[in-house]
């Protein structure tokens, strides 16, 4: 159940309960795709990183190592032993993102796997029952994204599928919730608006969606491939026909820039692949915009990745230190930019709950903008 | 300094103290060539695991990120944030298994890099400087690590100038440890046996270098290719010809059976790649001997890797969590398999340190050979 605590103009500070505990909201959620995070960080880590909900992939689990093996596992929580919520995607993104040879009927997608080429359906039942398996906290209802840009009619046709999935969706996870054996019988159900850049098909399809009184709302089909602009005025358009007493949930999005600005704009979860995938590749968020730690001028920075972070890297490492593992190609490299780049979102979460309660939100919006976009001090060599 | 606390026969229960801390023998030091354990461990997880040593390649440390520049970071302990002893190897051995080229002179040796090919010399000055730069706690004397098998001649020819390398390294750490600017003015130095498996010339070796009142004294040269009788015969034969009141460290073992063996004939100091490399691959070791983890009954094993084991792994994961780690590729599961190998390492060190105190280690490493050697219960499936 989702308690709006306070507005900042259209900026929300939220509480979820949820059977796995409270989520205090916004919220960013730290993707571990295959039930682990990617990079060596377990389960124990994300609870010294700060983390509050947990997100895996339906179709990535589904194929490897099966929901029905998890379900066995006793659920994906006893499975990676995280106690917390977890957030489950539908499989709907991954099917359009990563299959091949797809094919999409009434029924749901026809589609190879992309580890073995196997053939796969998938419908709204399928990817509940699998979400049932797995046990998370909330399942969310299985959508066509649909690529951007994208011809009106497609988008119109395609808008009024998802909406009759998510009626599928709904039915059968109230069917499954019900069952003897299902692991979480109070699953959680948040549906998705879809409607590419439109915004008059977004809004109307989210009043139909917002009839159903789902758990949650989720904004999908978006940072995939317009522009940021684009996003904003989206957001702008369709968050007003969302209902206010449910949480709403901007898919994969995104850079912390991004994360204020959709706060701005009344989102309250966010999840996204960057600061995982930056991390390992040396690219690090601090309080004076993102670095890229294979630079030779870190060689003998004896400074945190981050000045006041305290993240397990920053309390422990150097610049320096890292850069050295990122050139000699050891994992800790990774396992700590990971760490470190998680914790930052996590943390910039907390700074923004803690700005809305405060009634500063624009002003920390202005100067975090302004921080970020300052660079680094010039370094000094000894 | 090294105080003999209790014998058992040959094996010996001891304490050594070092500018970095007190090391109870026998030990096992945990292995990481580049100022970091493979398979994303930090020195941070050194602590939790049990650590009483870290050993660094002085070889691979010059190389990269080179030694001038940890020395320039406050050398090694600074640089890897690890407050507890190190001990440098130095290089003698890298030089032999690694670099390309190499030509041995009277001075040392020329050889390539295996990394770019440049051309580097490294004798017995060099060494120490290296070793010094980095601020290791006990340098390792420069030596020649004759392949085996060898002709009597030149394992004679080479112990002698081994012998005087000996001479030439402790020079030179003395002259360095007396410098205004070394970071660790009281870096202790090993000497290194040699000699192959010729007992006589391992044990003339050994009672020259005896003289020499050094640290400690390596028996080198071993578990490149020969037996494991032949290994033991080796010790039996020599470890007596050492000096009682000093550790005896022998290099580059082994397994646990091996360490066994080698601290019944009186051996203090081991350390070994074997533990972290056979977590990279999966093999984890038990209380019943190793397993496989990428083996297929283990998919749904809900046991920790070793029943009863503490370590971080095994406190919070599965077997079958673990194994599905594996397959999916990710690097949670190198993490959580090195660890684990080395907390075992470092957990049956200690548990043979309370034997020797308990004067039961006879029958302690009795019953140790026999559980492993029985092998997993059968899996029953659910």
């Amino acid at each position: 159940m989702y308690t709006l605590l306070k507005k900042e103009k259209r900026a929300r500070r939220g509480r979820f309960e949820t059977p796995h505990g409270t989520i205090e909201t916004p919220v960013f959620m730290n993707v571990g795709t295959l039930g682990v995070i990617k990079g060596a960080v377990s389960s124990m880590d994300l609870k010294e990183i700060g983390c509050q909900v947990e997100l895996s992939n339906t179709y990535h689990l589904h194929l490897r190592p099966g929901d029905k093996l998890v379900n066995k596992m006793g659920g994906l929580h006893r499975f990676m032993n995280w106690d917390g919520p977890i957030l489950t995607d539908s499989g709907g993104f991954q099917v359009f993102s990563l299959a091949k040879i797809r094919k999409i009927k009434e029924e749901g997608v026809y589609f190879s796997s992309h580890i073995d080429g196997s053939r796969i359906f998938m419908g709204p039942e399928e990817s509940m029952r699998i979400q049932s398996h797995l046990g998370s906290t909330i399942a969310m209802a299985f959508d066509e994204c649909i690529e951007l840009p994208a011809e009106r009619e497609y988008v119109e046709r395609s808008v009024e599928r998802t909406t009759r999935w998510l009626v599928r969706s709904k039915n059968e996870i109230d069917r499954l919730n019900a069952q003897e054996n299902t692991i979480n019988k109070k699953q959680m159900l948040f549906g998705i608006n879809q409607g590419g850049t439109y915004e008059d098909i977004r809004i109307r399809h989210a009043k139909e969606i917002a009839k159903m009184d789902l758990d949650g709302y989720a904004i999908g089909g978006l940072a995939v491939g317009e522009t940021h602009e684009e996003m904003y005025r989206t957001l702008d358009a369709v968050v007003p026909h969302l209902p206010e007493d449910k949480p709403i949930y901007l898919m994969g999005v995104g850079t912390p820039e991004n994360i204020l600005e959709s706060v701005e704009r009344g989102v309250d979860f966010f999840d996204c692949v960057l600061p995982a995938r930056n991390g390992r590749h040396g690219h690090v968020f601090t309080a004076r915009g993102k670095i890229n730690l294979n630079n030779k001028r870190f060689e003998m920075d004896e400074k945190p990745i981050d000045e006041g972070c305290q993240c397990p890297a920053c309390r422990h490492y150097t610049r320096g230190y890292i850069r050295h593992l990122f050139k000699a190609k050891e994992m800790l490299a990774l396992r700590l930019c990971v760490l470190h780049n998680l914790y930052f979102y996590n943390k910039l979460m907390e700074d923004i709950r803690r700005a809305i309660d405060e009634d500063r939100f624009h002003e920390f919006k202005a100067q975090k903008l302004a921080d970020w976009s300052r660079g680094q001090e010039p370094h000094i060599e000894k």
